[in-house]
């Protein structure tokens, strides 16, 4: 049975594996509390590269006071031997007397098999205490799990009449610092930027995270169907230092892709969709088999675009200024082809608040 | 001397004058508290019509024991003979000990003579309390008086990348119904709403307030270059029961005159500015010698871009909705011949909460 302290205890589990988003894939960012008479005695979350895991790191913390505990998990523990013991294995080994889980993992490995070996074994197992909270945390890796591809959030940073650049293509700053902050922010949460290859040959993106101290950078992917990207380009010239995966096209060159690889990069081919683009469904099908669970969208308009019309975009992060650049300003987003309002995707707003001078508002799917 | 209860007192002032904002011009939306002894004895604002004034209404409900308290006023009182008698001789004759004024009128009629003559008859005079917010309340009155012209908020309804319609013209709804009531409000505490005449043709609209109650409707203003408005839209069907003022060129013909006086509207005729376009800036100053002191407009994107190129834009109210259109949706602003980011109009954040479903972004120059 849940009790009224369950909920604030596992809020702190769900802190805790928050901090592994981003860093931890293809692993759920998991957070573990171990408690006994109202102290913690372990913290733990999955840890870089995804092991060991959450609850293993707490249970090491808690060495033999986890005797008779309560451990709350943001997720039911695996009870499957990979790379690591099971965790429902370790629960039962130190002892712990209950287990408060927020959700089932749906990965048809676990499926409720932790959760059944921990009754088996005699603990109380309590699941689906901060269930809503938890579906945010995992809504990565519940998407890879579920779907096969990588939650994608869309970024549109934009002037308050939708525009991303002058008519002649000026684009910094639209937004203010803290906006540009929040951004880099947002790109370690996530496994991966994604960006269109008029982006990167536009901009010369370097798409890293700065001036937030992480170790671990998210990969870099560009897609561009005929691999015609710039040789001298900053991500090429970077890409042994901070992963650079090509999603390109059946016909892209033997020269591209032979300099590509001399550089580093990954290279993933997709089969060409409709009217010759790419087919952004098994681009993002091919993303979630290379392991990625949340993809963070930078643009260009046409991937956007392209990425809402098939229904690929689970969040949309706007930023807005307070600035206007009227009709000949480039368009946040390509042609999309609605012609009535009821084609067009929505979004329920989850998030909205002032971001410096800036406006952030988050919309999901 | 200001005291610490004086900010209170103000603020209490300030909300019963917003109560006449909308229903007061061309007079301010002045409010009144007579307190003393911690008690409030009289409660006022300058009712519908701009008459009788804040004070008059407080100390009329305060009546004898007026005298030896102090007067919150959120605007210097009036020291001339209008069609009322002056203020400060009300207050003055009424004992009042002590008077509290958030700001002095620039008026040029008053301009700092109300506090003089209460100065002279030997009341304390308080001044510069809760200047910002009294700043804030004031603004259309303030800028008629300063600039000629009226306050202009301009409110954008959009799609998060910035659509106000689809290709074929679809706008109802991109906003939820919460959005649109805030719509109402708005025009309510708007002495004006203003639209182009392409959006008079195009969605025939009655530019009231409904749903919430009022006994007065703003004025409606429209542009219309040529005077070229079906002469069978509500506008023309309702001009006697709500007001309807059209602003036109030289160029309209007679006929189109004659049927518009015929149906009650009021016509002000404005010179042409560059490229045969009426000039905004004359437009506007023509709508403050009418005696308009807040105006609300609501399009379409031609207008909203021109009155933003001239720098008539106040404040920008802009409503987004969680839903994307793509580059063939109409834009919400027309073309501005902004080439360099430098160029663009920027505007402060002021406000920014979410509307139900959407989300509401106040901005100000």
């Amino acid at each position: 049975m849940a009790t009224g302290d369950d909920a604030r205890w596992m809020r702190l589990a769900l802190g805790l594996g928050a901090r592994g988003l981003g860093r931890v894939w293809p692993n759920p960012a998991v957070g573990c509390v171990i408690v006994k008479a109202g102290r913690v005695l372990g913290r733990g979350w999955t840890q870089p590269g995804g092991r060991p895991h959450a609850e293993t790191v707490a249970l090491a913390q808690a060495g033999a006071a986890a005797r008779g505990a309560t451990a709350y998990v943001s997720l039911e523990p695996c009870n499957h031997h990979g790379l690591t013991p099971p965790c429902s294995d370790a629960l039962v080994a130190a002892g712990v007397a209950r287990v408060v889980v927020a959700m089932t993992d749906p990965d048809p490995r676990v499926a409720g098999g932790g959760l059944a070996r921990l009754r088996a074994a005699g603990l109380e197992v309590v699941t689906g205490v901060c269930a809503d909270e938890a579906a945010a945390l995992h809504r990565g890796f519940l998407t890879r799990i579920l779907r096969g591809r990588p939650m994608l959030t869309l970024k549109l940073a934009t002037s308050s009449d939708g525009r991303i650049a002058t008519a002649t293509g000026q684009s910094q700053w639209i937004t203010g610092p803290q906006a540009r902050r929040w951004v880099h922010g947002a790109r370690a949460r996530h496994d991966a930027v994604l960006v269109g290859a008029g982006t990167a040959r536009a901009d010369d993106p370097s798409l890293t995270v700065r001036d937030l101290g992480i170790r671990q950078q998210p990969v870099r992917v560009v897609l561009s169907r005929r691999l015609d990207l710039p040789a001298d380009s900053a991500l090429m010239r970077t890409a042994r230092e901070v992963p650079v995966w090509l999603c390109h096209g059946p016909e892209a060159p033997e020269a591209a892709r032979a300099a590509w690889d001399a550089a580093g990069a990954r290279r993933i081919e997709v089969p060409a969709g409709a009217g010759g683009q790419l087919d952004l469904g098994e681009v993002m099908q091919a993303l979630g088999a290379a392991g990625l669970t949340r993809v963070f969208c930078e643009g260009g308009g046409m991937l956007a675009a392209g990425l809402l019309s098939a229904d690929l975009v689970d969040e949309l992060a706007v930023v807005s200024a307070g600035m206007v650049l009227g009709a000949e300003g480039t368009p946040a987003l390509g042609a999309m082809g609605i012609a009535a309002l009821a084609e067009a995707p929505r979004f329920g707003l989850r998030e909205v608040r002032a971001l410096g001078g800036d406006v952030l508002a988050i919309w999901g799917r």
